[in-house]
């Protein structure tokens, strides 16, 4: 039995095969994925890592099992909740849909990673099924909900530590309090009628964190710069899909820097030296016309129309679509004596997170400085933007 | 003027051309460069980098030189603070000793860094003397006293945030009641009678924080596994003394990755996968004959000496002589109305650190597992190990 | 100039006259004054007092006075948010009703107070008018409002303070970003754009404190006992309004002790060994026939006409008819470049809070537990409640 | 099951029988027994009572016994821990020695206590011997050195909540990894090698926490103060030694109002407003001649022959002559596989902390304002003061 200090949860205790399970290559890779990707850029102290936050969720699930007597094969899904991000490529969302793109695979899809010898010879070792864990990971049992639901123990872990690091003060989160509300109801994965104030507050919290953390402009920014490089690395044939996923972002960097092709070295540069592109564009919903987010998908069609009609180079503009925000929490079970109910039945104030999230939302078009003007007026074109896109101000931090 | 939201001070409070200096390459390098080299091996938490430690001490020397009237020349030390580490090399601490070595160069010595023409060009705009602060960063001013002294904005900012970061929970400084009592008697920098229990928390809570953290075997074991990975490329010419200086902890490990050499490769791999080399000796001073210090610099030769009793490359093995620790804060300058008395007269307690201190003093001989006992009785014999070194085992983490 | 350490806002700077002020029997009564009644018979940490809280907002003010140019008569406006408190009556709001009737004077009217010998000395000394400080109080000034207004130093004060002492730790406000975007537009106080989010997090705090903390049934039960204790003897003629208005906790409860009356005896142990009335009957508006709120002034005659139906002492039925919630906050202005506008039209959730917050309005009919049965058949009779009340339980701490 | 909400642990959570004990008067009069005495005279915040420290100390309690598995009667130790301090008299210590005077117990004899009849149905009801429990309270058992020892679940509660309370930021104890390292060796208790670093932080603290608030002159002068009211009603026979025992803050001051005698009344009245004794002598142990602490019990007579020679009435000189300081806790004993050893033999910090004590210790002579000059001069005479007494100066908070 070891134990781990934690900033967030104070001690962790690892038993002999979690730790053989952490003493691996694919998991210790996690030490080297940012949990933020670029947020680092917007608040200094975001540089924690898929490690940390994955020993965060293992640490409250193992309490969680602990509390709740109805959770089946437990052990299976501890290791599940310590194993739920091994799939993560650099700088975690950030790749996640160019990995989908090119190898069909999401970062729950682990079956090959967890079919690795260092980590299959330890589930041997200790019976646990390997194709059960996925399961689990991938949401596809009952118990996994603790893990994948409206509310569960990885956003009890992330929305803290993402708090602890950035110094938003905002994710304040009653852990203690939702661990021993939180229980099953049948099948059915809820939340106790005396929690309700501690759900709410979950809630909250995150939909305070959206604005200044989530969507940070400079985040989303530095995003999208880094997606544009890798896009153009692996059309250029310099970086497979595959390999993309099991990099981390340390070893990304350097393939930037030693690309054959301009455009990722100079990205690399860019991002290093935080010489951002900057917001040309940035936009809500209510100034868009209606069928934007129809659009998503052609993105690069956008990027390459304005470029042309800007006359400069298409790796100097791009378009960020995000999708549209959801809240999936409202749907949170509150588990009264004889039945459950959802929490938006029951909150009007999470009914009214929803309507305000969309607030958050943001076309952006990006581009370097000296092209910001000519870019604005071509995209203000091209989306049809009804009226003067009002610069929204709030922290604008380094 | 801008804000950055830090998790230890609240909010940074940025002007003008502060933010100029920043936004520069040599700066924004720091973002890559961790503040406590491999202490994320033990402590996950611990990514923390000298990016955000600088805009820490930059905060606080601010603060400082707003309630000190006497300080001349205000402007120029507060710069000083903000850049005070631009010239430390990848992983911090870890590299310093080889810089030293190959360069003659201290992380202090930054005239070249500071003559770049990012760097110059602002200077020039604003009227700051870069001379001038290369003498305050270099401690070579009164004024630097706050910076650089027995107990200054660094340290100040150091333990708050190690702590912070590794969730070692001793490095509890008040902050607010140091800065009202510093100020200058004369041209010597003190603290005033009143704040002798905050002077005293301050270096209780650096004392505790040595064992557990700063003098923590696994980062310890870490460091010399790099340094030995960095001089094997020095020393194969693939590296340079300079160019080693100006790098980060990514492209390290990048030229670690890709070097011709299969040490280097072999090292970068081992602590990317957390397989570092084990304790085959540590032992502190009690155990060991008088005059090992006096053998600090021939560490070569006696790792080549056990390598060759124990029939092993001498890659394998590592041993580590530390210097002997000191607490120079007991010098600290007590201020009464007439005079000044060093802190150590005054407080019974940080006299016994001094002491203390020694305690935590170990040397330590380090090798793969599979060669430990076989380097653990050569090794006993070549230092004369005078009984059975007793391992110490506190928290022994991740 | 002297220091006060506080938990909340770490240390108190306190000037000379204000220390004059702070050291006079009217403001040290405040030492005695709970800040939240009898919140401490539901969280037992909540034995605050309108002393500190008094400090903590005097200290607020000082630095939102100092980071706003504009505010004329900042001394008076300072001194003004010391003593805003020094009106209050014996467990704070718990008597303020009962002051209001038998005295027609608010815990702001506070001209006599500040007459007294002791504190007019200071003020004539200082040269500070009592007249404008019992305006600033009173919020007739345009200054006032950062003292009384939607979003005001109090709060904030308060909010934190609360929840440092009782525990709940919804009361999470960003006191540093408040202060820096609080400012008047003309003579309108509001709140900067870039502090919306800061202003959110402010009120969702409210929000979530009230049910937990502020309209806790036990806090209410121990509230409406002690305010029928103190009507027996003011219609008893064993106490006069004046004479409670100046009363502490401490001395309400010897008054209690020493009654020729039985009731306020039996009230005074129930209160000290916690043998407090229960629940009878605690529903909201929605089980309610809509005209209940008319009938809040009668609330002496619903008890009368129960305790007669249930054949009981009338002294052993309370009736609890709160008024609606109200969050006025809403009301708060945003000041952007060229106008204000009023924060619900910004932020759709703060829309939502207004509604949510009817939520933790309740009808409760107390009674000591042994009639329970029968006053709960009896009163459900005389309000017409339409279904089986539902017995609303979230915590229900000791 | 019931779960209350502790500022200081977050939630505790409470039986059945153990709800039924704290619904008890004895129990419930701790919620009128500061736990600081006088303290909240100079920290604003310390209002804090014997109740809330009862319940912290039952929840380690609780907490210890369940990870401890050689306790033996695990249910009784509990209990005890709960009732600990329910002997504690007005403004606990500050009348423990006067009630030790006049009634020959102290306040860990509480079998009469315990014996009243709402109690002792509890007891009977669950089957818990309450001879055991005070067994467990007095320290006559091995079992009860988890309440009762060097190092016990009392200060640990006592240290973090006194600090939360006062704001004092030194008492930081890390409560999770001491009870993980506190264990029994035989029937010997102790600390696992292991938390060697976790011990040496509590004791640190403790000894930081002394100067600056257990032994602050304000609390001191107060509690002296209150002292000599109380002799002068027993004396005067208005108040009897048992009767004294059994009240809380509230009734005793109660009592002073209405005594017919002027001197309590007149030192209640000087208590509430803050008009306190200031120091007239306040010297530690090297200005005194050597044999000062053999008259610790003849206190009344130097006051008698001070206020004489300085023509005042006696009750306007007070002298303090405190126990001298020891921390026992450098006899902490430290487990290792084979033994225990006393941690001053492991730690020369905590040996330095006894040393270092001595320095804390200070013998006052009290009076009002306006014979502050004249008592000083005799008192100086009398005791022998050796050289100006040096007036120490360190906060002097409110």
């Amino acid at each position: 039995m070891k134990v781990v200090r934690d900033p967030v949860h104070g001690y962790i205790q690892l038993g002999e095969s979690v730790i053989r399970l952490i003493d691996t290559p694919p998991f210790q890779r996690l030490r080297r994925v940012r949990q933020l990707g670029f947020s680092y850029l917007a608040y200094p102290g975001a540089n924690h890592t898929r490690f940390e936050h994955s020993l965060g969720v293992y640490h409250l699930a193992c309490q969680l099992t602990h509390l709740i007597d109805d959770v089946g094969v437990r052990r299976e899904v501890e290791i599940a909740a310590l194993l739920h991000d091994i799939g993560h490529g650099p700088f975690s969302h950030t790749t996640e849909e160019i990995i989908w793109g090119w190898t069909r695979r999401r970062h729950t899809d682990v079956e090959d990673i967890l079919a690795e010898h260092c980590l299959a010879e330890v589930f041997e070792a200790d019976g646990i099924s390997p194709k059960e864990v996925v399961r689990h990971i991938r949401g596809e049992t009952y118990e996994s909900q603790i893990l994948v639901s409206e509310i569960d123990v990885d956003r009890m872990d992330y929305l803290v530590r993402d708090s602890h690091y950035t110094g938003a003060a905002y994710g304040l989160i009653d852990d203690e309090r939702l661990l021993h509300v939180m229980r099953f109801y049948g099948k059915r994965f809820g939340v106790e009628r005396g929690g309700l104030q501690a759900v709410e507050a979950l809630l909250i919290s995150r939909f305070l964190m959206h604005p200044t953390v989530y969507y940070h402009h400079v985040s989303r920014i530095a995003e999208t710069m880094c997606q544009k490089a890798i896009e153009c690395m692996l059309e250029g044939g310099e970086l497979g899909g595959e390999e993309l996923r099991l990099m981390d972002d340390t070893t990304l960097f350097a393939r930037f820097a030693s690309s054959l092709l301009d455009y990722p070295r100079e990205i690399a540069e860019r991002l290093n030296d935080r010489r951002l592109f900057k917001r040309a564009v940035y936009t809500g919903f209510e100034d868009l016309p209606g069928d934007i987010l129809k659009y998503r998908r052609h993105r690069r069609r956008f990027e390459e129309e304005i470029a042309e009609m800007a006359k400069i180079d298409p790796g100097y503009v791009i378009v960020d679509i995000p999708p549209p925000p959801e809240i999936s929490e409202s749907k949170v079970q509150i588990i009264t004596r004889e039945r459950t109910i959802p929490l938006e039945k029951v909150s009007p104030i999470v009914a009214a997170l929803e309507r305000s999230q969309r607030k958050n939302w943001r076309l952006g078009v990006y581009t370097p400085p000296e092209y910001r003007e000519e870019v604005r007026r071509v995209a203000r074109d091209v989306f049809q933007i009804r009226r003067e896109a009002r610069q929204y101000r709030l922290d604008d931090p380094l």
